[in-house]
């Protein structure tokens, strides 16, 4: 969207696409550019190293942070993807031995999945060679870019957030 | 990984997972979070607004900057999908008149996509209100604001460039 081969008549240009929403495409695409990028180094890195999709590193990640275990929808509402797509991944995390799954305490219907001590120690070995793979992707930026990047990104998440609440268009 | 459960042993910890990687660990994380919260309203409103997927919106973006047309390989390449995930796409889109597909005049293995008028039409349709939704997300930051974060992106996607391109590790 950034070359248009066939430029539209300079009014409906003036009008319909001034040129700061170009700047903002921009930054979005830059934004796009930079997690895709270090996203697929990641999972690469991952595979190569540890035998692991990145999918599997993110939810041993979330229950990582959740000694107490969490529920199957808990763990699908935190990493955005559906029930269906976690079942088969943690039936296969259990089956290895990584994850243990059993009935609520508090809710009979419900099932705590939560990580066993291998499931721990096998991730806490990727997350600290994961640490490093990304604290190298940012070695070019100084402490004080780093910091200022963080701001803007928080800024930019609380923006987001405000026009994603808002009625769409 | 911000928080960790059982906490290591006070020696380890500094040797193997020093402050400062933590703060980069942030920063990932709270870049795949805005690039996940402005990627799933994009996809949303195609959705709702167009019927449109987002790796659709995407495809006809691609071709919309290429009039003189783009192979599948050289699509498959700018969209990092799989040949295979492009295919039934472009299909469906010369079924209904949105794509035109021939065959090479420089290569006759190859097939060349473009847009056709419908296609395009109604392509630009969708990136004018795309445009806008894009500078809603950004409107909370000021234009300074948004020049520093383009550069601290730049600087980013140069760095993880690089950590990229060395030995895994």
């Amino acid at each position: 969207m950034n070359e248009r081969a066939i430029p539209l008549d300079a009014e409906t240009k003036a009008v319909e696409q001034p040129d700061h929403h170009r700047d903002e495409l921009r930054l979005w695409l830059r934004l796009l550019t930079c997690t895709s990028l270090i996203e697929s180094e990641v999972r690469r890195r991952l595979r190569e190293r540890f035998d692991v999709t990145l999918p599997r590193f993110d939810l041993m990640a979330q229950l990582d942070r959740a000694p107490q275990g969490m529920t199957l929808s808990d763990l699908s509402r935190r990493m955005m993807v559906s029930n269906g797509n976690l079942t088969g991944l943690v039936d296969r995390l259990v089956s290895s031995g990584h994850l243990d799954r059993r009935t609520s305490e508090v809710d009979r219907r419900a099932q705590v999945i939560r990580l066993t001590d291998l499931g721990r120690s096998e991730f806490r070995a990727m997350a600290t060679e994961h640490e490093s793979w990304i604290a190298a992707m940012f070695a070019d930026l100084s402490r004080l870019e780093r910091d200022d990047l963080m701001l803007l990104l928080g800024k930019t998440k609380g923006s987001a957030r405000r026009a994603a609440g808002r009625i769409s268009g």
